[in-house]
């Protein structure tokens, strides 16, 4: 199940194609679009967000919300394409409108003007946006319906955001509720202090980043690898997590916390119970030796502020060279919980791939027998 | 420059294959083998690192120690074969010595004994262990050897044990010492606690983790994308550092207090100065929009305390099914220096690789002509 | 540059998208849908190619005809999907009409059905109908377009159909002349003779097969390896035309004649003129050792015949495993000159892949330069 | 079951690692042996060959002859390496001794040179030897254990040699006696015609190509895909044979033929019989759709004569740029067997991978049991 993606932020559309799916695999359309719903939701976004209402157009692979076994092309549209086609379209469009030049600080800006030799850091954001990150979730989507195929679940939470924190301890059950909250946010009490602070953030123009916490229920023990270091489950959700635009650290399990808890408490031990091996802790995260030891497997990432700041960050103008504001395309204060949906799908995406190479198979059916005869 | 990695922790030796290495790249095999060296040593080993000292033997690929644009093959051999042969041998040898079946917490042996259908951990624990790090390592040299051409500098240091932590800022040319300590701590003091505390903890039989943290300097702007997920830096990055074994956690930058620290304070403006473009801050870990912005790299790794304990944990015996306590392998207390070398190891292959895909190139005249071309 | 493809034959559409496309690429779209147009043409076509004109719509990587240096998604619309909407939506479909199941000999329909859990061929025969090919020629036109800018070219002609040779030399330039019969054969004698066939075959409802082919002039030398076999240009381009619907065959310079042909007479000598070295033949169709050698590439490919004949083949019907005769889809007599279109864009994209990995880089204007500083 | 080669012709050895090879699989090393040695041996070789005789010798992956699962190295000893170690050592060595300038036409010398950027066309044919191909048939051997262990089985001989073609049509069972012939032929009137043209060759000083036909038997239908191009079995296999020094061009069932064959006669209608569907014809040579159709695999490749002719072929020297006649290297007047068993062996590995990718598993207990309940 790997994903190629495409599309500007202004284009006529976002484009996604997913490979490798099997067959007969039922497509959850609204599920699909509820995610895209909710990446484009949240307490702290700006009005962009308003007027586009993301849904999935499937091009391909599908019919009569069946597979067919064939790669998946989907289409988001961009609602607002007809007001940007004469400045962006394929075809002919007047590269002197809307040019960006201030280049904005912690964006792709400045780098990639000199990277890709252009002289319009619209040519540079367009791709660059998270806007990109529609087609993740809506892969995501479809990898959920895979894997919920195989009753593997995966949820997350919104656990801090500008430094306030939810330290409350979950059962996976309860993760479901976190979609209840605008925040994704399961602790009432952390929420509203969460929502002054971003409150407060809005009127000094200022922005906020955050962690979030990602549980995959179900998946059997062995995904991954302890043979080949590029085979590692750590090591794949690792890079699918760092490729979602501002997170900037994820860890497992304890995470950075093992560095602070010495071998007698840090690691799981085992038992074995009604002929079944268990653990009663679960530090590892659900991962040892580069695979999945059965248990739930539990991530943690951060998200950086969104760095485009209404209060406006010092920068160079590109052509001029000449101090400024940088430009603005946006007005969120906060998009951690948008954050937590994106991460969710990528470990969706990530999962459904280790788990289809390590079954191989063609057809659904083929592939839950096999799924059933794993120890 | 792609590593293919092989070779049992009690085989005949491991080896390694690096592709994609240009010709006329001069080998500086005393660097390598002084790196495999500071794999083996730090305060807090046991006794086995004393016995075998490891060395590269360069099989393919280089003549005269400058590379050919083959492949290079390299061997690492283990020198008390000759005790294992008898156990290890490919050829014949007797399945029934020196059998694991009391699965170690925290290691493989569980979930791959299931996995791969054995029922003697050894067949798991021999190719999962740490050992195999020694090829990353020797891999990391020659990837050095090339970063250094184009004065490329990869450093690091011990940052965390245990809990203690040296919070001192360093310059990049600081970082160089830390080899002089033999916990590869810059601070005099955190180092005396950290060695205070190792002792204590190996006389209960317990083991500790850590943080290292790695900088790249020197790297110009716009390696990694803005355009692919799956062509990020940091996605790379990350990728990598998780696929060293006991690695838990990683963050770039200002990491996980990216969530503590709002936009204002978080983001690095940018300047101009001398006709070139300039940050004063550094939080971005030299990564914006999944390129390198030209500022060095700035990454943590976390490492999990060593799994197996003197004291012993708990666990199952995998035959029996009876309750016991773990079988133990070697008797560190700490790995984290060790890990700090293979964590600077991965980053250099990773970076070789990324700067070898921008420049292309088959020679090093000819890259280090287009390096030098590069805005 | 590389294509991802998707999309069935009457589905809404075909889609590609092609990643490692450098900025500042000018895309001739009037040439990619010319060779979209003669991909649907050619003598002894049936009439559903008339019916359709498939032309490109580029909906991201592109903007006023210049490449961004992010991703180009394209797609080409199925102009008759309002007819087929009932039957092949991907929300909502009546999957009993319509349905195939007198599966085709020398098509994928009952492997497929098998391979995937069908009972439908038309959710085999959809996706691996040629109509995917419409993709390869897009894309091939859009690596065209980035060879042209280093000035190498790709041209092709058709050599043989169903028997009738045209046995002449051409010179390179003589080739782009091939486009101007409606068979793509340079040779008006053999031309004749082949249509005339071609009415034979047709009044007989039988089918036709072919060679055409392909050349490559200005790649310099040293593309490709002769240090990794997964890297040769000569395995590179085999895989690429092999995976063209009803290739069946590949060889380069004299091909199969070289076990005709013993050593003396096989091999092109070397010579030194004019301060540059140079071969007076080109047996080798211009690769040695898995490299280009600086000559033309010279390929040739078989097409076996249309394997639906209006006569009809014997066959089963996978429901009622009765014999029968086979379902028709189409009713064309040849496909060779279509054939020959996507072979030469496959070649195109094969070559732009290669030229790209050694030659790095991420925008024309540098790309340009590395490559005249090349030898 | 993927190979990663390295090693030059006169270093230390060459080397192999195969990634992906399930555990618990038997090594059957003596028929590993033996294929090395037929790949050594044929009518026709020089004395070289006499020499050395090639071993496995296995280093990682395999333990008592059973697999681990982890990745197997092996190595294959360059027995007069004692007389090179001057020459071509990694640590020191006289890059001034044997050199290599008058460079060879067919070969890769030239091209080697300029790339690559050195003087001595040693440093680049000590890697493009087809000594290299020992690397291949070892992996390829170990592949054949596992598609064995599948009742998978594939066999080869030689069809052509200097346009001396055996026309025989043989059952499959017949194929295994090829390996009585010293030109793995198996008609005796043939074999005794290609001696004689051999023994003349010699003579002369000259050289001779030839046909080489593969044929896989046992492979269930459904493998490669109809769904993505560059998942076809016979672009796998294509890419994997023209990845074989002095491949020149390959062919499937009727190859070339198609283009002589009208479509009455070239597809092979469907039958069902004793509950099973059947062909009478393969005309295919197996594959349709990109897929096995469960019918034999058949197989062409074709040889270029061994481009170092003791008569000497006029080239030029690269340091002086004066005509003079090609170095040579060795003195063999035809290797057409060893290619026999080198084109089986990569279609041994390419099968083998394509196996594993759709059964999946981890251990052979569970891949024999998936495949069994493959339809």
């Amino acid at each position: 199940m790997k994903l190629t993606s495409a599309g500007e932020s202004h284009g006529k559309g976002l484009i996604g194609i997913i490979e490798n799916v099997p067959s007969n695999l039922i497509i959850d359309i609204e599920m699909i679009n509820k995610n895209l719903f909710l990446r484009q939701s949240g307490y702290g976004r700006g009005d962009r967000q308003k007027i586009e209402k993301d849904s999935i157009n499937i091009i391909s692979g599908v019919r009569n919300r069946k597979t067919l076994g064939s790669p998946i092309a989907f289409m988001i549209e961009n609602k607002d394409y007809f007001n940007w086609e004469n400045i962006m379209s394929p075809q002919k469009s007047d590269e002197t409108l809307n040019t960006v030049t201030k280049v904005r600080p912690g964006h792709a800006d400045l780098t990639g003007l000199i990277k890709y030799n252009h002289t319009d850091a619209r040519n540079i954001l367009e791709r660059a946006s998270a806007r990109e990150t529609a087609v993740r979730v809506a892969a995501g989507g479809i990898a959920k319906c895979f894997l919920n195929s195989l009753n593997i679940e995966v949820e997350g939470f919104v656990k801090e955001i500008c430094g306030i924190t939810d330290n409350n301890n979950y059962e996976f059950a309860e993760l479901k509720n976190s979609k209840k909250s605008d925040l994704f946010v399961l602790n009432a009490e952390a929420e509203k202090v969460m929502k002054d602070k971003i409150d407060t953030l809005k009127n000094e123009g200022d922005t906020a980043g955050g962690i979030v916490e990602i549980r995959v229920k179900g998946l059997k023990s062995g995904f991954g690898s302890c043979m080949q270091y590029d085979k590692k489950l750590d090591s794949k959700l690792a890079a699918a997590i760092l490729s979602v635009q501002a997170a900037k650290g994820v860890e497992f399990g304890l995470g950075f916390n093992y560095s602070k808890t010495s071998g007698k408490y840090a690691h799981d031990e085992i038992f074995y119970n009604n002929n079944a091996f268990s653990r009663s802790t679960n530090n590892a995260g659900g991962i040892e030796g580069g695979m999945s030891n059965g248990e739930d497997i539990i991530i943690k990432a951060v998200m950086k502020p969104i760095p485009t700041l209404m209060s406006g960050l010092k920068t160079i103008d590109y052509i001029s060279k000449k101090q400024c504001t940088a430009d603005t395309e946006r007005s969120d204060v906060t998009a951690v919980p948008a954050f937590e949906i994106i991460v969710e799908s990528v470990v969706c995406l990530t999962v459904a791939e280790i788990v289809l190479q390590r079954l191989g198979g063609d057809n659904m059916e083929e592939i839950i027998k096999r799924w059933i005869q794993l120890p």
